[in-house]
């Protein structure tokens, strides 16, 4: 059974792609070459372009409608990073032919839900053909006040870092899903395949640690390895205490039963948490910033002298890692 | 024999990209979540974004530093159709495992050789795996005065149509690939794939043309397929006269071999030309721009009331075509 054939890819914009542009002059319908964009008075732009390829960072099978929120909240999660604020994104999607309506019809659903959710409108993009995966690229473009953009570079010796969120909930997921048949119960393996599915980009946090943080980065690739990020390039070290790290519930009852997954927690990525840096004198700042943001932070280490990042247990043992994080190659 | 494996992410953005960012605070040496761009005052952005795919766009053969080239001129084509200037761009590529440092190396090259000769820097990207071809995507930002961009949908009956350069070099190129042995001498058919491989985007002439075309369009899909975009998005129509298409003396020989190839001419698309509409009274300043911008312009046809695109000959008789134009599914 097949399912209907995709129009032509005029009629492709026109049907799925024109509904999600804004009812303003950016965009237009999405029938100029390029999307033209009135910057905000006195702003920024914030630009950074992410791509998801089926097999490779969702499965095939995947329901499309969370594979198009994750690849929209994937940008939205290094927009708050900067303290920028959504505005639009620009989508090229490169389809294989087996790709049909069945498919593309709930993909722009779930762009059109998330949208609304976080204020962003489409403002362009290219449809193609794939002999390959389904290849989706997404360009997210916000706006910070001019200067105020948080840079991941700025860390300074002596600030506290800080996570947002629960950290590993997502690595937990796929851990468990590679077959580590574990008893968790299924009420919490799913929380954690929800977390794994469809991040919860920090939009209003970002933005509320504009001039409270010293740098931030969201966690992708892995607590540690992004911390290290934020080290290399602040020409510091860091070192973070296990314990404090946050775990959700289902997170907890996973590490109950096997605490050798505490290295997934740290190392395993998609998290799209906010980790950051303040300094102590800030961390009433902090608090108020996670009221704005509506979500909890926690002090997990500080930022010390030297390089690399050092990982500690609450008596203050060092704790070994195999492999500090993802790599892409 | 294979060549050297390529290293990890964050060394492959360190050795290959980082050089193309630009020296100022934009990029900031590609460290972090996002770039951060200070628009200039009284401008607004223009974004477009285009993806190539191997196999499908290029050959998975072609040169590496041409297919950077042309990816990068795709975009700014577009924007240069918007009458905006380019400035940044941002650069997602998907990679199969084959991929090596011979490949990539000349193509960041390519890069390099085209951001210095058209005045863009690269603010931003994503590297990642694919298990499909080589997919990249370019996001392109550029600027206009507000409120001066040229937009697809403001031809209005009577004006001129235009077009810049010369029309079906890239797409007589391909028609002579693809088999129909011809007797054009060597040098005409490297001239013609020249232009096939390397677009020459106008980005003197777009911006010259601002308060000049009344609506512009980049000529991709096709020459009568693009102006077809003009007057739907303008709810209007034109009639061209086939014989005032400017061709290249390489295109000359071939028609006057195989006359039937003028279809290729007026439909292939891959041209990157400019197609624009302008009033009557107009025309000088059309040539002024067509002086400012380095490119000859000729007028072939004007806006007529109603819709659709009519081709005639030098005689005025209507030239039937069998396909207006690139079709993208």
């Amino acid at each position: 059974m097949t399912g209907q054939r995709l129009p032509g890819e005029f009629e492709l914009i026109a049907r799925f792609f024109a509904p999600l542009a804004g009812a303003d002059r950016v965009a237009l319908g999405l029938v100029d070459d390029a999307a033209v964009i009135p910057p905000t008075s006195g702003t920024e732009m914030v630009a950074t372009v992410d791509t998801l390829v089926a097999g490779v960072h969702f499965l095939a099978d995947d329901p499309p409608d969370l594979v198009a929120r994750k690849l929209l909240r994937v940008s939205l999660s290094d927009l708050a990073a900067m303290g920028a604020t959504p505005r639009f994104y620009l989508l090229a999607i490169a389809l294989p032919g087996e790709i049909d309506v069945a498919w593309l019809e709930p993909f722009a659903a779930g762009l059109a839900v998330d949208q609304a959710a976080f204020g962003v409108s489409l403002a362009g993009g290219d449809t193609t053909a794939t002999t390959g995966p389904v290849t989706l690229t997404l360009t997210a473009l916000g706006e910070v006040p001019a200067g105020e953009a948080i840079r991941r570079s700025a860390a300074r010796e002596g600030d506290d870092v800080y996570v947002s969120g629960t950290i590993g909930d997502a690595a937990l997921a796929v851990a468990l899903m590679a077959g580590g048949s574990s008893p968790a119960e299924a009420a919490e393996q799913e929380h954690l395949l929800d977390r794994y599915r469809l991040p919860r980009p920090r939009v209003a946090l970002g933005p509320a640690l504009r001039g409270v943080a010293t740098a931030a980065i969201d966690v992708s690739d892995g607590l540690v390895a992004d911390l290290g990020h934020v080290c290399e390039t602040s020409s510091v070290g860091a070192e973070i205490d296990a314990s404090r790290v946050p775990l959700s519930p289902a997170a907890r009852d996973a590490l109950a039963v096997r605490p050798a997954l505490m290295e997934t927690v740290l190392t395993g990525g998609d998290d799209y948490e906010l980790l950051f840096t303040a300094e102590p004198s800030g961390s009433g700042a902090v608090a108020q910033a996670a009221e704005r943001g509506g979500v909890a932070v926690q002090r997990i280490g500080r930022i010390v002298a030297g390089s690399g990042v050092r990982v500690v247990d609450a008596g203050g043992r060092e704790i070994a890692l195999k492999s500090p994080g993802y790599h892409h190659f």
